[in-house]
């Protein structure tokens, strides 16, 4: 067994933390509580465009899917597409999760070349981690706008590996997502589980490797099934 | 140009109404607005399978999704696994949106063969059709239980053109759902979408041919889309 040279990292949610967009739909007159459906309808429209083996900027399918769920509100405080600009640039405002630095430095200590790989833009997963001064743990981002397809489509996963020179047991996806670490499976990578809101795993997914409560439960799971030197 | 000689017809949302749920969420304690992230969520997930080259059946994908939803949740009334059964079970109890009944007879009485095509199970597709009196109407429904693919994967939409021995440009697919009209036209039929919300058309998916606010005023326009007899 060669052992892991890669951890991909997915972004959306795993690093970062949505939670602030909340305060975004409350300014523009929305419910807070339509940051989930917005998100979820946002992954599904780009994993019907993957299904359809086709594919859009995140950027775009976010926007698209916020103006359907927007449009329909009566007590917008702004234009509609004000609305849907306000929320979206809320994303390139976030930061990471406060359980990820110490899980980055723990996957960079145990000799892992750290990539995040994302739905969204590399630029994007790029200055989330220069915000919060993490950027030195991280070889270079990766984005399925370079794949052609969305994971959890199985040509994006083949993109990451092509990209870090690994076939796929050499690298590991960890995700806050189990779309995502199903898909990682599927293409024959480790696959890692970060449950932070302590929820049952869908069971119509292929199950983890790994799995622990944050970043760094996960990078200390993963790196104890590293061969050990002689 | 040939005409058309099938409609396939998306069940879940484009002929069932799914808002009594609310109060399926409500009865177990949660809010009534979770009926939104949960179905956005199962679509995301059965999507995430088809990307992904593999699929589950629907009842299963949405009771793991609405696990996920609800287990965090402090409030509910009954145990976990009860509230979920408890919701689920909601979905063998909807009725047809009101204007289904003309649009259906509008496509019947045109000469159309009308196919109910799900992501469902086909049988659950035929007991809303019988508990509404139109399954008369109706020549058979088709699942993509059968196709191994759901919506909007390839395979689906050429399972049921199979199914029904036409040619995609004999085949029409109707549904409030963007992601199906974009999926259907990717496989080369003609797509319709019903509009009755009154929210934006995604510009991320491919245009439908015809449109409408609801389906008597989707299924004229496709009528008059017919080559007319001499």
């Amino acid at each position: 067994m060669p052992g892991l040279e890669v951890v991909l990292l997915d972004v959306n949610e795993t690093l970062s933390d949505l939670e602030p967009l909340r305060a975004r739909f409350a300014a523009v007159g929305a419910p807070e509580h339509l940051l989930d459906p917005w998100f979820a309808s946002t992954l599904r429209d780009g994993f019907a465009l993957a299904a359809g083996e086709a594919a859009a900027p995140f950027l775009e399918v976010g926007a698209a899917a916020l103006r359907t769920l927007l449009a329909p509100l009566p007590g917008l405080t702004v234009p509609l597409e004000d609305a849907v600009q306000q929320v979206v640039a809320g994303l390139s405002t976030l930061d990471v999760h406060p359980d990820v630095p110490e899980g980055l430095r723990l996957l960079a200590d145990g000799g892992l070349r750290v990539v995040p790989f994302s739905n969204g833009a590399a630029a994007s997963a790029q200055q989330l981690l220069e915000r919060a001064g993490l950027s030195e743990l991280v070889e270079r981002c990766l984005s399925v706008e370079d794949a052609g397809r969305w994971k959890p489509h199985a040509r994006s996963y083949a993109y990451a590996l092509g990209e870090c020179g690994v076939e796929p047991e050499q690298a590991a996806l960890l995700a806050v997502h189990p779309w995502d670490t199903d898909g990682a499976r599927r293409s024959g990578l480790v696959s890692g589980w970060l449950d932070r809101r302590d929820v049952p795993y869908p069971d119509v997914f292929l199950p983890p490797d790994v799995t622990g409560p944050d970043l760094p439960a996960v990078a200390r799971a993963l790196l104890a099934r590293q061969p050990q030197l002689p």
